[in-house]
C-alpha cells in the first residue's frame, strides 16, 4: 500500500473497509489460526460494549474472558449487560459467563483490554500487571505514570520501548506483564493530524483547540437529557487539563540517558503550548474539534501543503499491517461543510479521523476541523490497535 | 428454513444477516450471473439514495441507469447528489452519468425503481409503463388505481395477479410494462404484523393506531429543525387518510368475477374499521406505532397466542428466497421497553419490523408496539423485494 | 366571567394572563394582606423548583419554610439547590435556610406543598399530617388511599368533602391536618377535557390514549441523554397502570352511605374502560396525548358539539376565583397542526391545557390531541390550585 | 444606578427586569405619552416576529405599520404570519393590516425597523431612506457601507456621529432619513465583552473565537432537521468573514479629517487580528462562543482583573436610560459550567450577554465563554436600543 490517506471530494473517497478485510498473509502470525485469547475488563460498561463489538469479528483475537463487577459475575453476558449499542449483542459474547475482575480468571489471556471506570481501574489493572498479564487500558489512571506509555496507535508506537523498563521497575521484575494506556478521546482525535504535520513540517509551537464533544464520551448513564437537550455545556470536568498534558507526552519523544534508561521528554526540546476549551454538545457519537496551530518553521506551510501532508500520511500501524488500522488514517474532506459527526463518524468503522476546512488562521498559522469517533478510535479501537502493534513488534509473544 | 421470526429476549435474538448472505444456489436464476440491469428514478432524492445504497451490494441487480431532474442530467452521480447518508456513496454509483427520466435511457433495464416525488411521479411512471418497462414505485400516485397492486412484500404478493389485467387495459396492451406500488411508510410497519395475525386468527375488525414518525419520512429538506427540535407535531398532512385507506387494500383479498376479471375487495367481506393518529417526533429514522386491535373471533387470542403467531410467521418472500428479505420478518421483543428506533431500526438492515409490548387492551383486545425503518422496509426495501418477488414468480422474465 | 375557554384560530386567542393578574377584590380573604405562610417539602428537586418559581409571585402565599434532605439542611437555598430552570432563582427563596423535613420546622405554615420523591414521601407526609398540618402532595404514595382525595383542580374539587372523614379516621382525630394529592402528570392532561365532555354529554364508556411524554416528567437526573436522543422509549414504568386507575377515581363521584360515610365510586355506576400506551419522547416539557373516546350516549355528539363543550367549559376553580387558575382551562386550537409542546406549553403559564384536532374516530366516536405542561398543571400548579380551592371553600382557615 | 454588570455566583445575581420597568421620569420625552409610531419591515419573518414581540410592550414605541411581501399585503397580521414564537401573537399586532414595503405606507413612522431578508433589504431600505425615513436595519446589506454606522448599542453608539455625513452625501441631501445597521448575531455577542475589556485595558491585539450557533440564526425554514439533529455543522456560509470584518468596524474609532469629514478607522491604529471558526449546533436559541484574546498591554491583566472589568462595565445605553437596555449588560457567572444557552438565554429578556469561565489561555492571554441570545441582543433588541439611543441623543426628533 503506497498511501495511507486519500484526498477526497464529496464523492472521491472510497468507503473502504479496514485493513483486516484485505489479505492478511503477510502478517507474521505463526499459524494463522487467528486464536489469541483476550479478556475484557469492565465488559458491561459503555467502552466494554464497544470492545466486544469490535473484537467479535477480529481476525486474530478471540473473546475468552469477560470481567465485570461482582454483581454481574456468574451471569451470562447477555443477562448481565444493559446493552446500548445499535447493533445487537454479538453471538460470540452472548453466552459467556461474566467473571469477577481477578487475574486468575484471565490467566489464559495473552492480552487483557480494560474499559474499567477510573474509580476501580487503578487497583485492578495493577493487580493484573503484577500477575504478569499484558494490560491495554482505556482508563486514565496510569496515563501520567512516567513508565507507562500513553499511546495513540498512529502516532507514538515507539513509546512501547519504555516497557522493559516498566517491567524491571516492578518488584519482582515482570517478564510479560505491563500496562499500556491509550489517550483521552478528545486528545486522540486532535493529536493524529498534528503528528502528521510535525512529521512533515517540524515542531508545532502553539495549539488552540475548541472541542464539541459527544455525550457518549461521558459513559452511561452519563449526561442527563435535561442537561444537554437544546443546550451546550461549556465545561467537562478535567478534560482541558487532560488534553493540554497528554498532547505533550504523546507528541514528545523518548530520551535515553547514558545509563540506558528512558524517559518521556514531554515535547521539551521544542516547547509546545496547548490551550483547550472543551464543550459538550447534543451529539450521540463523534467529537468535533476546531484546531488552530502555529508552526516553529518560518514561513509556515500553506494550507495546500498541510492538506498534502495529511493526505500523504502513513504510519507504522499500517505498514506493519495492524488488522484494525484503517486504510486512511486521516481522511481529508474538500467539501466546505465537512466533516460532520452524523455523516462521518462511522466511516472506516470509526478507526480513522476526518479532517476538513484546512485554511489560514489570522492569528496563528493554520486552522482546520477534525472529527473522531470517540467510542472507536477515541477509545476501544486505540487499545486494540495498540495490542496489535505490540504483537507485530514482538512485545507480546503469542 | 423452518421459522421466519424469532422469539427474542434482551439477548436471545441473533443479529442475523439478510437472506442474501446465505447460499443462493437454490434460486432459480438461469445463469447465476447476478446481472439484471436496473434503473432508479429520482436517484438524487432521499429515497433514491436509499435505493442506491441497497442496490450497490445486491446479488442479482446491477445499477445500470440513474434518472433525475434535467438540472442533474449529464453530471456524474457524485457531482449531482447532495448525499445525506451515513455511509459514503457506493463506488458503483459514484461515476454513473445521471440521465433525464426518459424511458429511452432505461430501455435496457429489466426493472425500474421509482423514488420520484409525487408531483412528477404520475406522468413519468406512466410514460415508463407505456414504454413497456416494469416500474416498482415508492410514490403515492398510483396506489389507489384499481388495477395497480399496492404491495407490502411480506403481506400481499398475491396481488401481483392483477398485472395481466393492468397490461390488457392499456392501449395498446402491454406485454412487459406495468406499475407496482408499495405502501406508505407508516402503513407498511403496521400492516405486516396485522397480516400475520389475520393469517393466524382470522379477520381483524377494528384497528386504532397512533404513530410517532421519524423526520426522514418527510424527505429532504423536509422538516425544519425549528419545527421539530424539542417538539412533537401532532399532524402529518394526508397521512392518516393514507393509512386508513391503504390498510384495506393491502389486507383485503382479490375477488374474481365470472368473466375472470379481478378487483381488490378492500376487506369488504369483513369490514375493517381503521382509525389513525399520526405524529412527527424528533427521531431521524424509524417509525414507532402503538397499535390496538379487536378481532372478529370471540374469544380473541391471548397475548401469548399473539406472540406465538408473530414469532412463527413466515411469508412467501422468504420461502421463495427473495435475497433482500430478512430472516425474521417480525422480530418479537420480550424486554419491557423495546422496540426503540435508535436501537432497533438497523437490525437486519431495516428489512424486517420489530414488535414488542404485546399485552391486553382494556378497550379493544390486544395492543402492542411496532417499529419499522421508514427508509428501508418503509420505502426502498419494499420496492426491491417486490421486484425480487416478481422475478421469482415469473412475472418478469430476465 | 362568562366563559372559561376560548375558541381560537391561529391568531384568535388571547395570550391572557392568569386570573391573579385581574382584580382580586372579590376574594373572601379576610385582610387582603396576602400573607398565608406556606412550606415546600422536597424544595431542591425538580418539582420543588417549580413550586418555588410559582409561589414566588403568588398573591396570597408566602414562602416560609423549605425542606429537603439532611444533606441540604442548614444551607441557604441557593447553595443547596442545583437549579435547572430557565428563570433564575427567585429572590424570595435565594437566602432561605433549608430545613430538614420535620413538622416542627413547618408549624407556622398553613399549607405544606410536597414535591418529595415517592421513596420518602410516604413517611414524611404521614408525619406532617399527624402533626396537624395540611399537606398538598404531588407524590403518588397516597393517591390510592380510600380516604385521600386525588384532585385535579378543574375536575373534582368536590372530593375535598372526604377530608373530615380522613381526619376522623386518624388516631387521635385531627382538626386541621390532612393529605390531598394531585394526579400523575399524564392523567391530569387527559382528564380535564374528559371531565368537560362528561359534564356536557354524560358518561364516557371507553378511552384509548397514547401519550408522548416529556423527559422532565422523570425528574432529575432522570432520563439519560444516551437513552432518549434521536429515540422514542415506548414504556414508562407504572405509568399506564396509574393512568388507567387514577382516571376512574378522579372522574368518578363520591357515594354516601346511610351512616353518612363517604367513598369514591370509581366511576362504577357507568363503568369506564381505559387503555393507555405511554411513551417517552425527546421533548423537554409538555406531554402530548392522542385520545379516542366512546360515549355512552347514542348517537354520540359530533366533533362540532365536542368543540363547543370544550370552549364553553368553566369550573369551580374559576368561579370561586382561584388566583392560579387560568382564564381558559381548555384552550381549543383550530389550526390543523396544534397543539405542539414547544409552542403551547407555556401559554397561561402552563396552568391550562390545549386541545386540538377534534375529529371523528373510525373506531370509537371522537378523537383529539391534548397538550399539558407536565411540570405546571401536571404537577406543582395542580397542588397550588388545590390549596387555593381548599382555602376558598373554607377547608383551611387562614 | 452605579453598576451595569454584576458578579454572580450560582445564586448571587438578580433576575432583574429591564430598565424600562423602572421609573422613566428622567427621560427627556417631551410629553411622556409614550407614543412614537414605529414600523416593521419584514414583519412576518423570524426577526420580524421578534421585533413585534419586543415592541408590543415598549414604553415609547407604538406599532403603527407592518410591512411584508405583496403576498401578505392586505391581510391581517394574524392571517399573514406563520407565527413560530413560544408566546402567542401580541394583541396589538394581531389585527393590523399588513402593508407592502413602500415608504408611503410608513410615512407616519418616526422609526422604521427592518427585519428584511438580504435579497430584498438593499433596495427597500434605500427607498425608505430616500423618502427621509429613519431605518434601523438588522440586514447585512449596508453594514460595509463607509457612511453607514454598524452599531452594537452597548459598544459604539458614538458612530451615530457619521449620520449627518450620510445624509449630506445623499442626493438630494436628507434631513431625517438615514440607515443604521446592527451587527451579525455572532459578532454582537463577542464584541460586547471585548469592548468592556478594551475600555479597561487598552487595545486587544489578537482574538480567536470558535462559535456554537443556534439554528434560529438561520431563519425559517432555515436548517433542515435532517442536517442538524445529532450533528454539528462546522461551517456557516460567510459567517467567519462577517465576524472578522465587523469586529474591526465596531471596535475601531471614527477618525476626523481636516475638512471635518469622518471615517471609520477599522481599528487601524492598533491592528487587531481576528480568527473565527463558526459552527452550527442543535440548539434552538442562543449562540455560545469560546473566546481567546491577547492584549497589547504587557503584562496582560489577570483573569481576576478581567472579571472585575466585566462586572464593572457600564455603557451609554444605560446611563442615558434606554428602556430596552438591561440592568446588567454583561452578567458574569462564577459557576464552572455556565453560561449555557438553555438556562441563560432568556435572562433579562435576552438583552444582555452572559460571560463565564474566565481563565488564562496557554497560547494567548485570557480565554472565556460568552453566550448571547441571537434573536434578542443578536438581532431585534440591538436595533431597538439603537433607535432608543438615537432618540435620547437627539438624532431623531420625536
Amino acid at each position: 500500500m503506497s498511501s495511507s490517506a486519500t484526498m477526497s471530494t464529496g464523492t472521491d473517497y472510497s468507503d473502504s473497509p479496514l485493513l483486516w478485510k484485505y489479505p492478511l498473509h503477510n502478517l507474521n502470525m505463526q499459524d494463522g489460526s487467528g486464536s489469541i485469547n483476550v479478556g475484557v475488563l469492565g465488559a458491561t460498561g459503555t467502552v466494554g460494549q464497544r470492545f466486544i463489538t469490535l473484537l467479535a469479528d477480529h481476525p486474530w483475537f478471540v473473546l475468552h474472558a469477560l470481567g465485570a463487577s461482582p454483581r454481574s459475575a456468574g451471569k451470562t453476558y447477555s443477562a448481565a449487560v444493559n446493552w446500548k449499542q445499535a447493533n445487537h449483542i454479538p453471538a460470540v459474547a452472548r453466552d459467556l459467563i461474566v467473571k469477577e475482575c481477578i487475574p486468575e480468571h484471565f490467566k489464559d489471556c495473552a492480552v487483557v483490554f480494560s474499559g474499567l471506570d477510573a474509580d476501580v481501574a487503578g487497583e485492578i489493572e495493577e493487580a493484573f500487571r503484577a500477575a504478569d498479564l499484558a494490560v491495554f487500558s482505556n482508563a486514565k489512571n496510569y496515563r501520567r505514570d512516567p513508565l507507562v506509555p500513553l499511546i495513540v496507535p498512529y502516532v507514538n508506537p515507539s513509546h512501547l520501548s519504555i516497557l522493559p523498563q516498566q517491567q524491571l521497575s516492578h518488584s519482582p521484575p515482570l517478564t510479560k506483564g505491563f500496562i499500556v494506556t491509550n489517550a483521552n478521546c478528545s486528545t486522540t482525535g486532535c493529536v493524529i493530524p498534528l503528528s502528521a504535520l510535525e512529521k512533515a513540517f517540524g515542531p508545532i509551537e502553539s495549539l488552540l483547540v475548541t472541542t464539541m464533544q459527544a455525550i457518549s464520551g461521558a459513559g452511561y448513564p452519563g449526561v442527563p437529557a435535561l442537561d444537554i437537550m437544546d443546550n451546550v455545556i461549556p465545561f467537562i470536568s478535567g478534560e482541558e487539563e487532560k488534553m493540554e498534558w497528554e498532547m505533550l507526552k504523546i507528541l514528545g519523544g523518548i530520551s535515553k540517558a547514558d545509563d540506558g534508561s528512558r524517559a518521556f521528554d514531554m515535547h521539551a526540546t521544542h516547547p509546545l503550548r496547548v490551550s483547550a476549551s472543551c464543550n459538550r454538545v447534543p451529539v450521540i457519537d463523534g467529537h468535533t474539534e476546531c484546531v488552530s496551530i502555529r508552526f516553529a518553521q518560518r514561513p509556515p506551510p500553506s494550507p495546500q501543503q498541510v492538506r498534502e501532508a495529511l493526505v500523504g500520511f502513513t504510519c507504522e500501524a499500517q505498514t506493519l499491517g495492524c488488522p484494525s488500522a484503517p486504510r486512511h488514517v486521516v481522511s481529508v474532506h474538500e467539501e466546505p461543510d465537512r466533516p460532520q459527526p452524523r455523516l462521518d463518524r462511522y466511516y472506516q468503522n470509526g478507526a480513522g479521523v476526518s479532517v476538513g476546512r484546512i485554511r489560514q488562521c489570522q492569528v496563528l498559522d493554520i486552522k482546520f476541523v477534525v472529527l473522531s469517533n470517540n467510542v472507536s478510535i477515541g477509545a476501544a479501537t486505540s487499545s486494540i490497535v495498540n495490542a496489535e502493534l505490540a504483537i507485530l513488534k514482538g512485545v507480546i509473544q503469542c
